[in-house]
């Protein structure tokens, strides 16, 4: 009679912060891929590209000319999905056609002047005018009082839908909340009324303690891998402190999660020997709505890649459908990406 | 002063069926697009693969050897991500580590012997004989005491994660009711109570009035892009009749079917005259779990292309994060699909 193992046998696991499930199939990575294999994009980029829109001194699209820029440089969206002078307006008939008009502001920021870094092949005090500027703008954006919800975020790499491999985030913040924070917000308000602490606080907690989804942690940040990881590598940086945005750290703060993301993004790199891609942003509260004392500052990494740099994860029938889907379990990354080194290949094998 | 259009200014919409909203941009299809082109997977197979395992006669993973056969043929996947000798267990740490054991079953259908063909290339009478394997395999799946629910779908081209381009489809069943039909069951159900009507019968009787997303109807179902649809050519088909499961289809309502898979599919492969990717499934009640008079059958095509066969949307950084999000407007894509002809592109040139 067997014994029901998590290592091996089909299982779903709660997301505490959505009340989702995820189905994990640790068996499943027996399965041959004789699938679709990505391009890996040359690496061969020069430190400036005249035709690059974000490279210092270039012109853009809505005809302005970058400045000279030296750290990191901000600018709005020439492409933007929201706008700020949208009418006021909404549609409802019969509770079946129901839209409402959307305000926004879609900002661009470049990581760095030169043109062939990311952040992993960034120093520490470079990631940290980054996070500055995070900072600075979450602060500015949170001071226009229709703004409800200010996402930060990344897309890295061409498979991520990543246009320009300049190093670059953006900033969308919209008049709604949107859909993930909203769930999120929920389960950290229903702990919160029961427990008087932060879910998340509790959580990490739980984590340290057990060891087993642990990658790295400083004196201000942990970097795990959640119990209900959807991606095969996804990741969380989640804040010691209980802070519910950017806008409360401190000095030494910002310092330790810019090592935080270097060392996450440094030790994805070396996992396939790759520049590995992403989508990842902060989760924090709401702007502009009341008080929130349940939220907790987190950033999630969701990276595509399952195999090796050509082969990734595919989200699609029964995950669309049905339920988010895993192969590995999520103790397998934790330890393979705990055993990378820190040391980018890149540099080493110089 | 500007009025709030929604052809032209950013706003949400809500899905009916789930709850959740999407982000629509009509204004940013100008934006230029100089990232990820995707690979057009060459049509020239044979119409038998000696080394593909779906085609007759050929040898699969598990030993077996596929029979000789001239409709469909339906065999369990030997990488099955649902196992149905799966131990029973589960965990909870504190309402914060959450694991339950997940029982099922997955099966796969080749659509056809033919290793060249897809959907829209079979004769109507040829969807027809899968609709009547779906509906056989339903039915025997649902007389499984512990299997809850039966998700059928299909994911078609390399795009959408389907390694083998011999026409097929898959059936995963499972012991509990995931995600998406956890959502829909709600929604339904609430407005069931209120107004005692089917809320997909009421919004199919308001979208046949208004006429702007339907892409065609015929005696038993229609095709329409949603007025929430999230992937940019999103379409669903719908049954006029409100009925809760493909067992309680007729000869004539699995004919009609088959024809409206055909038309939909073949309007698709017109639209950027290549094979269109897409993932696809139907979406019905819950089975051996009580009763559902409030679902009603529908069927969800989820296809990635944006605006060639080389260029999808990326649902990436904001939308993982955040909130799904689209470029096109559902009227302009429903117009398109609509002028599309019946007639494959492939056959009229020939
Ligand atoms: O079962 P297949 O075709 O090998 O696999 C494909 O469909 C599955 C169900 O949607 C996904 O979990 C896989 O990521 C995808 O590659
Ligand atoms: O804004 P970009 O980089 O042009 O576009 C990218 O990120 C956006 C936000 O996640 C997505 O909506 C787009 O599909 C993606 O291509």
């Amino acid at each position: 009679n067997q014994t029901f193992e998590l290592d091996s046998n089909p299982h779903t696991r709660l997301n505490i912060l959505t009340g989702e499930w995820v189905l994990v199939s640790p068996h499943r990575t027996k399965r041959p891929w004789q699938g679709k294999v990505e391009d890996v994009t040359p690496d061969n980029r020069p430190e400036y590209d005249p035709k690059c829109y974000l490279c210092p001194g270039n012109g853009r699209a809505d005809g302005d000319t970058n400045p000279e820029y030296t750290e990191s440089f901000v600018f709005n969206n020439d492409f933007a999905a929201l706008l700020e002078d949208t009418p006021a307006g909404s549609m409802n008939e019969d509770d079946l056609l129901v839209a409402n008009n959307q305000k926004g502001l879609c900002k661009v920021i470049s990581f760095s002047p030169k043109h062939n870094l990311t952040l992993p092949e960034m120093t520490v005090e470079a990631i940290t005018a980054v996070v500055n500027v995070w900072q600075k703008e979450f602060n500015s954006l949170a001071e226009i009082e229709w703004i409800k919800y200010i996402q930060i975020f990344e897309n890295k790499g061409e498979i991520m839908g990543c246009s320009n491999p300049h190093p670059h985030g953006q900033i969308w913040s919209q008049g709604d909340i949107p859909l993930e924070i909203a769930k999120e917000t929920e389960r950290q308000k229903t702990y919160y009324a029961i427990h008087r602490r932060s879910l998340l606080a509790d959580y990490l907690k739980l984590e340290l303690k057990k060891n087993e989804r642990i990658i790295f942690e400083n004196d201000h940040f942990a970097v795990l891998v959640p119990f209900w990881a959807v991606w095969p590598y996804e990741t969380m940086i989640i804040s010691k402190r209980h802070v519910n945005s950017i806008k409360l750290f401190n000095e030494a703060e910002k310092k330790s999660l810019a090592e935080a993301i270097k060392i996450l993004t440094t030790k994805y790199d070396n996992l396939f020997e790759t520049s590995f891609p992403y989508s990842a942003g902060m989760h924090q509260a709401p702007v502009n709505n009341g008080y929130y004392p349940e939220w907790h500052w987190h950033m999630h990494f969701y990276p595509p890649l399952l195999r090796s740099a050509t082969v990734k994860k595919f989200m699609v029938g029964y995950e669309m459908l049905a339920n988010p889907q895993r192969d590995i379990t999520p103790e397998f990354a934790a330890t393979r990406l705990k055993e990378m080194s820190v040391q980018h290949y890149k540099t080493s094998k110089a």
